[in-house]
């Protein structure tokens, strides 16, 4: 998984999603969760650890990037609020979360972290929804 | 509370914070939590909920003062990390936490939020933290 800049992915992020594609920037990841529609985002820069280790123009693409992931999300899910965020607490490599939440999900309205037990999805399932995101995110 | 263009700052957030000051877009307040260093930025916009409901040039101004505010923190307490969130699960008014995390803190490694009970700082310790803060980010 490592870029030719030593970029590689956590092994932690790595066994808690599926990857779903490379957009400019960054890795897109979905969780394997099936309680919440979520992605994450890894810029693939290596030693990355808060937002302003990136340089302030990779920023602005994450922004875009971090745009294009809600976007993406509300074609899925038709949130009734999106979550982003950028936390780092267990893995520190730079990554943000965008979860599309609703309601009646099973964390509302507390945030997702550490709520319950992840649900992975059926492979099938998780086949579906990623060929769905490459699709939004124009990734062939 | 209102600004010209009919921003007024949700209630909820002002019961739980202290004004900072204003920057370019948006209002600094500090959460009245002395257990966490915690700056929430509201932009000053009436309606907004989402992070694309800021025109992508009032991003870009959100995420540089989202980098001031994290240097402003880090001023003060010497974080191991800094978290970033737009969640808005309960107060729907877009605001971005930014919070200056140790690891001997009373949440690590969880989030903040839904932890505990708010500690109030004592008002002196306050006033002389916003002080402090309103120089780090210029503000007279």
């Amino acid at each position: 998984m490592a870029d030719p800049g030593g970029f590689a992915l956590d092994p932690r992020l790595a066994a808690d999603t599926r990857p779903v594609g490379d957009l400019p920037l960054s890795r897109v990841l979905l969780m394997d969760d099936a309680r919440f529609p979520w992605l994450v985002l890894v810029p693939r820069h290596a030693g990355l650890v808060e937002l302003d280790d990136l340089p302030r123009d990779d920023r602005i693409t994450l922004l875009d990037e971090i745009e294009l992931a809600g976007r993406a999300l509300r074609a899925l899910a038709a949130p009734d609020k999106l979550n982003v965020a950028a936390l780092g607490n267990v893995v520190a490599q730079l990554h943000v979360h965008v979860v599309a939440r609703v309601r009646d999900d099973a964390a509302w309205p507390r945030p997702v972290w550490g709520v319950g037990e992840r649900a992975p999805y059926p492979a099938d399932a998780a086949a579906e929804r990623i060929a769905h995101l490459r699709d939004r995110f124009g990734l062939r």
